[in-house]
């Protein structure tokens, strides 16, 4: 009844196996009608149009450096598409264009596919698009699949990045730029698309300044991707996937939000992913109103312990006691730790003790750290001492990436409670409820809002490539507007760079976008949570819609930064 | 922008102080929407209609004895809802009735609320309705609130409990039921829905029971209330929210599947709700066909060792790992463990052992154990022989509920993988990551079938009281036809019961509906999970859909006991 076989079409074209072993795919109704749903494009891009230069562009800094690391590059303007009355890019030119997914899946990667596939038969018909399989590496080591109308279709609007999986590895080395040259030659390539995060677009934009400087004619274009909504900029206003992640974790928490009001008796600690920024927890937050949201970046700008951090947790708690409220719901990004000082120092010492030293059962080994280390250690659970003791990584490095920051929090917060029973301040009943939203989002049926942005990031990428231009990343803006009034055109991706001293060498980075505490996302939260916290202003979103309403909604981020009011 | 405050009404007039302090809630865009999401009626109560009486009825077992316990009510027949020409109930009678939810939250409860409101105003003006707060506490406390239009409505189509909140108490001891007179005598109840899961229904009986007895006019109807489908025979062919909360666990287990096979590096574990039978997992498997589903009906039926378990896993990620699929998905009823016999004589044993012994470090005390127990608990991961050993409840047992399953056999499984990676069978790489879906689905907005289904119910219920029925769970059936053509009915409670002995005395109790082996749900299933084992047959439901396709899709468990094909 509710599912379908799509065939996947032939892989030999691409003169490579499946590497997924995705022959045939069955569908939920669902995925079915997403393949039919029609996307709109923004109006520059259904006409006519060319390709203009804005202004020279400079570096986010460090521009003398990055002047140095992209010679060919640096400096080059952004580009923008504009209506014209004749035809602006000739359609008798036959390209060949490559296209990448790399690193972590993000709703909407296959619409960029679609896009750029889309853009090339209608505008310039004979083109062959190329995927590389399993992200960089199928750069490296050339296996790629032919793409087809057949092959792509059954991914349009569908979650995931099945269609020519992603991979983690990095084009770095000159070897490894020699094989990317390789098969660049290889397959003839006019262009690559590389869709990723700040990472693989340093990478593409370092891919871009190679190809130039050894005079070959391969372009390379690059589309923001990460659902931790951390690559942004004036001219790149989101990053895709972050959108119906956001939505995803805001409906389940939106659903315990509501159990936890109608049960009356859990704390649910939420842990959301988002290592190196908050951008996820703040989204959420705004959607849902929690009584309790914990934001990486101001812990670190206000230089906040684990102790004041579990102090404003409980304070809450109390209060929220003295009114009869023994529930609640606490969102905590997955970085949190990584934002507390004293944590990376204890991390530090034990990493430096561990290496040298073995440790004894009395406990002596712990003379080595230092006092305000020593402090931080005695007051953490149990739990999380033996596992940051015991869970090393191959290098013998604690593994911070693996401590459950809710469950230690729940076990902080139980601890301080019971002081403040004793102390008689606190008469109320505290059960924890932990929970991980991650892997749910990353993969979910894009929202029509990530499916028409990255149509048109795809759609960008493809006329971009067209006109020649390199070294920039696809940007679509203006968009609290409809969709038919988005803007289109490409920034330099040097632009977005500055320098960091790594090994005794610069090396360009594109700086991560962390919450900004003076950012309006950032204010509306702080000026209304303290109202979330002891009254319950709980929002629950549901489930994402296709049809109907809110399923044009934008998400609060972008809407509040854009100026719009929420 | 997405939000509006709705006004509760007036506590006042319950004469009752708010108790989860809900004066006000925000309510998200598509919540809303639903407030205004029109429920279609069964035709028979669209016009006039009369209840008659269907046949006799018996108990589900130990009829002799369920006859001695309710002298009263046993053998009384089913009420079915007939069309008739002229008005069947009186209009002019005017009713006191009250509802309570008891237990854990389904979506959809309120809707029941609605459907009896809705009927009194429609067919028996000037009713009044009392809500019972928190559960069955509030009728023995007399802790109630009369149910307005204003105070009911912002509650249409939406999840959770809190429109008066949910509890655990029963109504067991003499001096209880004494109390549940006495707030019947005060309030003139002429009816009592009860809302609730087997035990619930069972304790409505009872109360059904006694109230006849005392020759009070209250009558009780009952209402199948659980997202664990356990509570369902002919008659009753669905629990309300079990609907609605697979579908949102299916929508994650889906994106789970879809990370999964895009990234090719990780067997995700997913725990599900459902401690007494794994009817979630079972539908969930239906919707999403996942690689491996674990049916703890099944593993009990085949006296399954947990090593046995851990084999079968072991052998489906070997295969598949010859095929170079180092992933997968694979569902775990809550209550796995409670269904493996050789568990729960280990945990006997060990609670038995650890109420009057002292365990010592060198484990000394093991040699209690008998040899069967002893070679499962060496069997165990180091953290779960722990978790048994130091998390005992206020009595001193060991708490199983406790044990997070998906992280136990995470555990096992890696380590008969490397003893096959020693012998040469498997040369994959396993990566377990472990999630548990559960207070995300309690509390979701029920979809248009549990909205639909729920409204039907108290509808129904309503009109059993207006006939003067008691003893009776609202039943609707043909549920596989459009809700126009459904049918409606009551059937007794009675007919649901058998006898079990505790401390030396007959109780009554509606037994769980298990997994029926030989039923079609698990055929089907069954049929198929071998090929889903292997071949990747993921299918992704996508997010519950109010409008457009699959806004009314029913659950596969359902069509399928109902002979459709899906």
């Amino acid at each position: 009844m509710a599912a379908a076989a799509v065939a996947n079409g032939d892989f030999s074209a691409g003169k490579s196996t499946p590497e997924a072993g995705r022959f045939s795919t069955v569908y939920s109704e669902l995925q079915r009608s997403r393949i039919d749903h029609a996307l709109p494009l923004p109006g520059v891009l259904t006409g006519n149009f060319t390709v203009v230069n804005g202004p020279n562009s400079s570096a986010a800094g460090s521009p003398d450096e990055i002047a140095k690391l992209f010679p060919g590059l640096y400096g080059q303007p952004s580009s923008i598409m504009v209506p014209r009355d004749s035809e602006g890019l000739s359609s008798n030119q036959k390209l060949k264009i490559g296209v990448v997914l790399s690193g972590g899946q993000a709703p909407g990667g296959h619409n960029v596919i679609c896009g750029i596939f889309d853009y090339l038969q209608a505008r310039a018909k004979g083109s062959v698009v190329y995927g590389f399989r399993g992200g960089p590496a199928g750069i490296m080591k050339g296996k790629y699949v032919e793409l087809t109308w057949d092959f792509v279709h059954p991914y349009r609007n569908q979650g995931g990045f099945d269609m020519i999986c992603s991979g983690r590895d990095k084009i770095e080395t000159p070897e490894q730029f020699k094989q990317a040259e390789e098969t660049a030659l290889k397959l003839d390539l006019d262009g690559l698309v590389v869709i990723g995060g700040d990472d693989s677009n340093t990478n593409a934009c370092l891919l871009a300044e190679n190809f130039r400087s050894k005079n070959l004619k391969t372009r390379v274009i690059g589309c923001p991707k990460t659902i931790d909504g951390d690559l942004k900029c004036k001219e790149v206003p989101i990053s895709f996937g972050f959108d119906t992640a956001c939505k995803i974790y805001a409906e389940m928490i939106g659903n315990v939000m509501i159990d936890a009001r109608s049960t009356g008796k859990y704390y649910h600690f939420v842990r959301l992913m988002g290592r190196a920024a908050s951008h996820i927890t703040l989204e959420c937050a705004l959607q849902t109103h929690p009584n309790i949201s914990l934001i990486g970046e101001e812990v670190y700008a206000k230089k906040q312990t684990l102790k004041n951090v579990t102090d404003y947790m409980v304070d809450i708690i109390c209060k929220r006691a003295g009114r009869g409220y023994n529930y609640g719901v606490i969102l905590i990004p997955e970085g949190l730790i990584d934002f507390i000082p004293e944590v990376q120092k204890l991390i530090g010492e034990l990493n430096e003790i561990l290496a040298h030293e073995a440790v004894d059962e009395a406990g002596l080994w712990k003379i080595k750290l230092t006092s305000q280390s020593l402090e931080l250690f005695e007051f953490l659970p149990p739990a999380i001492q033996e596992q940051l003791m015991l869970e090393r990584d191959p290098h013998g490095n604690v593994q911070v990436a693996k401590i459950e920051t809710e469950k230690m929090l729940i076990q902080m917060v139980e601890t301080e409670l019971e002081k403040r029973r004793e102390q008689g301040v606190y008469k109320g009943d505290f059960k924890g409820q932990s929970h991980f939203f991650g892997y749910e989002g990353r993969c979910g049926l894009p929202t029509n809002f990530d499916s028409s942005y990255c149509y048109a990031l795809g759609y960008a990428a493809g006329a971009l490539l067209h006109a020649g231009r390199t070294g920039l990343i696809s940007s679509v803006g203006n968009l609290d507007a409809p969709v038919k009034e988005w803007t289109v055109g490409g920034t330099a991706l040097t632009s977005l760079m500055d320098v960091e001293r790594r090994h005794g060498k610069f090396k360009p980075v594109i700086k991560k976008a962390m919450v900004e505490l003076e950012g309006a996302p950032f204010k509306k939260f702080a000026s209304m949570r303290d109202d979330w916290a002891i009254n319950n202003r709980y929002i629950s979103p549901g489930p994402i819609q296709f049809v109907g309403p809110t399923s044009n909604a934008v998400s609060h981020t972008l809407l509040l930064e854009l100026g719009a009011q929420v």
